[in-house]
Parts: C-alpha cells; sequence; structure tokens
C-alpha cells in the first residue's frame, strides 16, 4: 500500500506530536511527584571482584581527596589577586677611585631615586663632563679612524654607534670629527667597582591586601629595636626583610669570580615574596618566603651585551653654554616580584568539589566494569545478567499502536 | 589433578586472550552499531520519596544554576588578561615656607618625572645644598659626639647610619670628621608641608585592550569641556578621571590628624581600577570603577620607618667643583592597579558547563537514594527490588566452558 | 487504634535506628567487600537507535577531546606565572632645530634613563630656563589679560591653569604677574620633531623564568655578530630583538598623517611578548613572539588631552639663585606586557582530565535516553523495558515489618 507524503510526514511526526500531547505531558508531570526513579543494580556475589573494585575506588577516591582537598586545598575559596605595594631603601657610604677618591651616598648611587617594584644600586661607573661642541670621534668607533675628509664625508652624517653627527672634517690627529657633547666617553678600561658596595643594605617595605577577604599585611615582624640590627639569612632570620648587597649575591651566584663580575659590568637579580596564606590558620600566620635568582645570563654564556648599564646625565648651563655630567651607570637591577593567594573555608567550594569528585568516581565504576566483565572467567555470567536484551516482537508493535 | 605452571598461566591469561581474540572484538564491534545501552530504571511509587528527592535535586540545579551560571556567568568565554596602559598628569600650584617662601609647579613636586603606573607628589622636603668636602658628623648619629680623635678613629671608616667616610679626626666643635657631601642634611626638624598641595589634582588616563575580544576602552566619557571641570565623586560623578589629592585622602583615611601627618611624612595610596565587563550587555556598558586605599600602616600602628620618603640629588659642577642639591621627599606615593575581566557568550563554554552541572546532578541521585533505601520505612523492598542478586551456579559455570 | 506521641516518635525513627544499628552496619560492610554493584543495563537492538547515539556520544567525545585534550593541552601541568626581567637600550643619534641645530644622544632623549617594564622616547620638546622671579603670566591663560590690578586681586592666589601663585599686581603688558618659575613656557607652537628619530634602534632584552619547571629563556637567539644587525621583521625576522622606531610606527599605525602626528605629540605604544611554552616539545622550541599595539587613542577620535607629554626640569644654583631649565617633552611611551605559559606532560592532570571527560559523557546518554524514549515509535517498549514499577502492596510490607 503506498502513502502520500502528507502521510509520509505525518507517520514520522507522530512521535512528536505523542511527545507534546497535553495528555503525555501531564502523565510526566505527574510521574515527576509520585514516583522517584532509581537505577536497578546488579550485586555480584565475588569477594575478588568486590575486593578489586573497592581497591580501584579506594585509590581514585584517595587520589583525588589528596589532590584536589589537600594539596588544592578544595575546601577554600581562594583570591589570587593581591594588591602589593614594594618600597625599598638603600644605606651605605662606599668610595670610588677616579682622579681622586669620591665618597658616594645613596642619593649618588640610586638611579632613579624611586622606581615601581624595581631598584637599582650603580657599583661601577664611568663620568665624563661634556659641552655641546665639535671634537674628535671616540677610540671604540672603528670607522672614525681617517686620513682626508673624503672617509668622513661618506659616512655623514650618522654611522652606525656614532657619538654625535659627523661633520665630514678629519681632525689633524686622524679621526672624523663629530658635533655633539664633547669629549667622547671612553668606556674602554673599567674602572674597579665601588669599595664597600657589597656592604650596602636594602630594606624592602612589602605591604600586601587581599582585597576579598579584607585582609592586609606587612613584612615587618620584628620589634622597632630588632629591625635595625637584623639581616636577612635563609636559616637563621628568614623574616627579616633587611638585604646586605653581598648576602644576596651569594644568593644568586656561586661562582666568586662571576659575582665580582656582575659587581664590574652589573647584572639583574629578582626578589621573590611569596605570600601564602592559609586563613583558615589565622591571619597571624600568614607571612612572607623571600626567594633570589639572577634573571640574566652568566657572562661566560653570554655573547653580546653582559650585564646591566645604562647612561643618565645631569644637565646645567654656566654662562650660557649647556653643560652635561655623563654618567655610564654599572650595577644591580633588582626587581621585586610580589605572588600570592590566600585561602579561607567555603561551603559552596566544598560542595562543588564533592561533587566534582563523585564526577571521577564515575571512573571507578567504568574501570570495574571493563574487568568484571572483559577480564573476568565467569564475565559472560556477568554480562547476561547485567545487559537485559529487548526485542521487539510484531505483538508488542501492535499494542504500541493501539496504545496511540 | 595437578597442574604445571604452563597450564596455570594458560588458565589465568584465558580471560585476557578472550578478550582481544578476534571473534569477540568483532561482536563487540557490532554490538556497538547495532544496540543501544542504557541503564534500567526502578519507578518506586512512592509520594514521599518522589517529592523529597525532587526537592534535593531542584536545590542541586538551582544551587549549581545560580552560581556557575549567573554568579560565575557560566556561559560566557572570559578574558582575565588585560592590557593597559596608564598616564599620570597632576596640576596644581603650591608654596613652600622655608628660609623664604617658594612656589612650586609639578615639575617640581614628581619625581620622577615619569613612572609606570605609579606617581610620587611630594608635599613635604628637606632640602640641603652640599659639596663634597670635610665636615662634622651629623647631629642625629649617636656615636659622633668625640673629645679626641681616638674615638673617631676607632668606629672608622664607616660606622652605622654614617653620612660619609669618617677621617678619624675630633673637630674643635666636639664632633667627628666626615669627608663627603657637605653639610650634613639635617631632618630632626620637619618643615610644614607644601601649601595647596590637598588642592592638587590628578588626571589619570587609563586605556584598556581586551587582546581575545578585539575590544578597547578608555577612561573618559565625559566630553572635552565636561572633562576639564569634572572631579570624581563617589556619588555624584564616578566616572570622572580627575582625582582632587585632598578627596584621595579623605577616602582612604577617615582620620583628621592622620591625614595631616601623612602630608608631612608621606604614605603610599592605591588607585584600583576595575573593568568588569559583560561583552553582551554591548561595549558601551563597559566603565571602569575605581576604588581606594591605603597601602602602608597608619602612623600610630606602626613602630618602625614611617610614611614614605626618599632622596634625590641634581648635581652640577662650578668652577670645576662639584655640586648638588640634596632633597628628602616626603610625600604620597600613588600606585594605580588595573584590574579586568571581559566575557562574552560562547557556545562551547556554554555546553561544557552544562556538561559539568549534570555531573553535580549525580550528587542529588547518590543521596535520594540513601535517603530511600536506607532512611525510609519500605527501604529493605527498594533494596531487594534495586539489587538484582547474581549467584553463580555450577550449571551456569560449566554453561561459559562450552561457549569459550 | 490510636497513637501516644512517643510510639509516634518510635515509629519515625525506626528507619534511622535500623539503619545504624549494629547487625544492619554489619551486613553493610560484609556487603562492600563480598559484592559488586553495577547498573543493571537494558540493551536495545535497534540500528536507527544505536547509530543515533555512537553518533552523539562520537561528537561529545570529539568536542570534549579537541578542546580539552587538543586545545586546552588536558595533558599537561600548567605554570602561568612567569617572572620576567626587560632591559631595553636605545642607540641613536638625532638633530633638533630650536634656536641653532642642537645634536642629542640617547642620554638626552631617554627620560627617565631607566623604567620598568617601559621606556619613553622624546621625540620632541619645549624647553625654557628658568629662574625664582616675578613675571607676566602666560599667553594661554585666558584669565590672564587684565587692565588694572583688581581683576587680577580677584583671581589670587591660584586661578585654574595658572603657572605661579598671582600676586594680584596688574604688569603694563596687560597681563597678571606671577611668582614663581619665569619666564613662563609658552607651549603654543609645537616644533618639528627630532629630525631621525625615525632611525632610532630599541634593544629589548628579555629573559624570563617559569619556576615550576625550573626553566630559563631569553629572548636572543642570534649569535653576538648577527645581533648587531638585525632588525625585527614581521615575516623576514621575527625572533631579531632589535625594533627601528619607524618600524614600530608602522605596525601600529596604518596612516601616513597619523605617524607624523605621534612623533609631534607623542603616543603610547604596547610591545607584548608572548612565551606559549609546550615543554614536551623540548624547550629550544620555546620561543618568544612579538606583538604591537597603540594603547592610546588617534588624533582623530581624541577630543582632549592628545598624545603623551610630560615636564621634567633639571635644576642647579649659580650665584645662589635657583636656575632650572624646564622640558615640556612628547614622545613614545613603549609599554612591555611579557606573557607567558609553560606546559610539560603531567600523568595526575591527564587522569583528573579525563575523569572530567567520563562526567561529559553522561550528557551522551541523557541525549539519547530522550531520543530513544521519547522520539522514537518504539518508545513506550522501550520505556516499559527501562523503568521497572515496583508498587508495595500490603504481603510485601508485612514481609518487612517480620523482618525487623
Amino acid at each position: 500500500m503506498s502513502e502520500t507524503t502528507c502521510e509520509k510526514i505525518k507517520r514520522h511526526c507522530q512521535p512528536f506530536t505523542y511527545a507534546f500531547s497535553l495528555s503525555h505531558v501531564k502523565s510526566v508531570l505527574i510521574g515527576m511527584v509520585t514516583e522517584y526513579e532509581t537505577p536497578k543494580i546488579i550485586t555480584i556475589h565475588s569477594y575478588s571482584i568486590a575486593l578489586t573494585c573497592r581497591f580501584v575506588q579506594l585509590v581514585i577516591v584517595f587520589y583525588a581527596f589528596a589532590y584536589l582537598m589537600w594539596h588544592k586545598r578544595g575546601y577554600q575559596d581562594r583570591d589570587p589577586s593581591l594588591i602589593s605595594s614594594v618600597t625599598m631603601k638603600v644605606k651605605g657610604i662606599g668610595t670610588f677611585n677616579s682622579s681622586r677618591i669620591i665618597t658616594l651616598d645613596n642619593a649618588d648611587f640610586i638611579i632613579p631615586p624611586q622606581e615601581n617594584n624595581a631598584l637599582f644600586i650603580m657599583t661601577n661607573f664611568i663620568r665624563t663632563d661634556q659641552q655641546r661642541a665639535r671634537c674628535a670621534e671616540g677610540l671604540d668607533i672603528h670607522d672614525a679612524p681617517c686620513t682626508n675628509d673624503t672617509h668622513c664625508q661618506l659616512l655623514s652624517p650618522y654611522p652606525p654607534k656614532s657619538n654625535g653627527r659627523w661633520t665630514g672634517k678629519c681632525l689633524p690627529q686622524g679621526r672624523c670629527e663629530i658635533e655633539g657633547w664633547c669629549p667622547v666617553e671612553n668606556d674602554l678600561t673599567m674602572p674597579t667597582p665601588i669599595k664597600d658596595s657589597v656592604n650596602f643594605t636594602i630594606f624592602v617595605k612589602n605591604f600586601v591586601e587581599f582585597t576579598r577577604f579584607g585582609v592586609s599585611r606587612t613584612n615587618i615582624f620584628h620589634d622597632s629595636r630588632a629591625i635595625k640590627k637584623c639581616r636577612y639569612h635563609p636559616i637563621h632570620d628568614r623574616l627579616c626583610p633587611i638585604f646586605r648587597v653581598g648576602d644576596l649575591l651569594k644568593f644568586v651566584e656561586a661562582d666568586d669570580d662571576e659575582r665580582y663580575k656582575m659587581l664590574i659590568s652589573g647584572g639583574v637579580v629578582r626578589i621573590k615574596i611569596d605570600w601564602m596564606c592559609n586563613l583558615d590558620l589565622g591571619e597571624d600566620k600568614c607571612k612572607p618566603a623571600y626567594s633570589f635568582g639572577r634573571l640574566d645570563s652568566r657572562s661566560r654564556d653570554e655573547q653580546f651585551s653582559i650585564g646591566f648599564n645604562f647612561r643618565y646625565a645631569s644637565h646645567w648651563k654656566a654662562k650660557k653654554r649647556s653643560h652635561r655630567t655623563l654618567t655610564k651607570a654599572f650595577g644591580l637591577r633588582l626587581i621585586v616580584t610580589v605572588n600570592g593567594e590566600a585561602g579561607r573555608f567555603d561551603f559552596l567550594v566544598l560542595t562543588l568539589n564533592i561533587g566534582s569528585m563523585i564526577g571521577v568516581l564515575g571512573l571507578a565504576t567504568f574501570i570495574c566494569d571493563i574487568v568484571a566483565l572483559y577480564f573476568c572467567k565467569q564475565g559472560s555470567i556477568y554480562r547476561k545478567q547485567k545487559f537485559q536484551r529487548v526485542k521487539i516482537t510484531s505483538t508488542s508493535l501492535s499494542t504500541i499502536h493501539k496504545h496511540i
């Protein structure tokens, strides 16, 4: 018997129309409040399978619990965004041997005077008093030596690494002339670093705030007397916020020779302050941990641009002429990184984590089933019991049609 | 009947060899495409259990939905990594009463002129003109008073907190001689802060970019006329990016006396800009919220190193001699923290979250089962129906052996 | 038959007392080690349902796998907190045409000489030599023109935007007198930017450390010779850490006119360094990717405060008088953002993610069941098989009572 298109659609739509029919929706709703549904469970009486399965479950529960609840502290609400303010102060007096011995204090060797989360301590420098004028190019410029003006004119106005605008003239001393700051800085010979710079002390004042919990902490735990004398030590005084430069260098670099090179050519050192706070133990237990590291390459590994240096100048005018003192500063750049996380017991987080742990338990059932059904002698019996086959016979089919 | 080792292994391996045998794998694969498996469900006709269970399920769904979908906006893909640029400008003129009244503008009281996410406004200072020379040690150094050279020589070259290298000489005025910058700074008496410094205004220009969504926003919402006159107010003008110093102090410190001390000795203030953007509401709704806080301890709580200060110097040379003006600057250090997260509807994230919510629903079944089976009068009947016991009889065992 | 309250409580508590009775707890514990429980499964022999269901499962597995395992690399433990140190050096010589042509080097146009994760290159400036004195107010102050002292006295001491304290006197040239730094800066006419500033090169040295994995990387991959000559190019040399200012401007701004305006009035540019490291491929594959963007508004869109500028001063004293050179600096502010994440294979993370994927598979069963039971012709048959009704008859009830 052939069908029309309309009949075909009807036949295909039947289940949909049935599913959304008033009577069906009503029976589903009534079912919801009168009937409780729970999966039918097959219990297999077997010591070996049961014990295997309990073991798998235990391992998974322990695994999930240890990781999620203990290691990750899954019962706590966490605030990883801490607001931090770092203030650093350096104390110390050093002497430097240039043409004559000069004494330097912290206003001389901290440049710029204040930075955000960073500090530069100058340990060595080359200073040149300059005026705007015309003079010979520096000795370190390979193209500078000349015999006549043509050579200088060809490279004019700016050969690479030049110290000023080339005028195109060859000076009698056999070097091209520049127009700019004169005389040119001579950084070919390195001076010895500032004496006693290893004895400088750095006071790091850190203030952190966990805004979600409204908890504020500072890194000062000593009383006003003790803090004036304490020095940080990784074993004996782990909470003292005053660091000796020499100690810092020892923490980050084991090699004596390399440490001395850091004083001569400069280097980058990080101070990491970790605030891992379990507020359930009380706010007093929330204390910082300091760690140190070198954030530059060792001079032997580095092929290009060793150490850390930059140039700065102080400008003034005298008799309407511009003067400046150019300083090429080598030294230690300290970068302070403040890291932290606070946790406090939270019921909502706990329940959500328990929920996801129960989800992970599904993995246990999955593994046990595979073991019991496929890797077990009596597997086929269990399979027969576990899986109930449904075959649709013509009788039952006709029954449905009557139903619908 | 005794077995050989080989036979033992064979017997134990049987299930494995069976599990991976070609015929078994084939039947499993055929089963996969021809048979649909679904857990058998027991429906218990009981009003009380059904209603209890629906209630538990509802609570859990509501809980998970409210937390995950509403509070955490689980339907959105989120970009927590925003790129921000902060530019700050201070406007104002102040007068300072040292030996004579001097007028200061922003190039005088902003030091250094530009910082990354921070700003320092000097509100008080002690200025000393110095030269490299020899002179008496400062009055605040406890070891400085002397009667003869021996005392000074013992402490030479650098007693703690000294202002220069001690020469070992006792000067006629009864203080040890230093070699360094002279005369020594005298910071024993604090001057009064810069007049009108509370009237300075800080213009904070913030530009943020959510790279994942390609959305850029600035914190300027007023038109060019209005912005020149507006002042931030927590109720009346919450979007004006211009802050009066006096207002800022009032936001972070309620106590008048303490506020005045912050002007004298300095302090650290944070400005937090929060960009919590629901991009589904349109980019225009993405507006910043400002919050303020003190990032240092109140002067009464602090035992050591109150306020915020640092020293800086301007250097020059005259008649071949080095001169500097040393300034001990006290003032407000503003630290700007930009925080933000943008979210936009994402189908993938939605489905994954729905998936994990269904996982949490497993918790409902778990709780209901325990209630129905163990804390219910008819529990044992349900248990009998829910749990179907499988006992392995010798007949069925022999059947399997035939099968294999 | 009526009950007493006590009997009622007893009747209600019965299940509880039973649940926690010794014999029951014992039987549950014995059951735990001797019986293995697994859900009873109905297998429905139907090609169409089975195939639909396998398809749904495949889609979900693929979806979860592709997203969680491939896109999010769910098999790796990740360390998103990298510690970074950025050092920047600018090379170049420029000329500036003020009253006469002057040559500038990097100590002149980098202000302040060192910043944390930022750099300012001055491309244009207005310089004024000033002394503390009394003089006429600036031409750009709208309130300054006066005819008599009364006008100036009314606005005294600080009208908005004034350059100093108003004395209240009207000077003969018809402008109010100020007391402060004289003469007042005139920034009405903008000079042309520093010639050759587009040819400056910026060397960005970046050092990153993933502390969790103990991996350190620098952004220098060229040998010492090649690095002196290389220039960053988005296609030809993506790893060269030396950027030409002109190239940077081209990357962030396509419009020629706008680029020139950035040199005149300044602008903010971000350099983002992304370290996305898959440590399973080897540390050598861990290389940075640079991206660039403008972090300010284009001059045509901006209504207020175009570009980027600030004022700084160098101070000195001559003949006991304070002098300063005030510079209004316009230029490019470069903000370097270092972003990164390292991942390494971790068994624990892998298993936890597989666990949550199995949880998501529950979604498949949920969808398939709805399709099979409600949108399928033979749905009612399946429902009959799947759902086994439990009706509590009086006989069975009496049986329980005997049991207890």
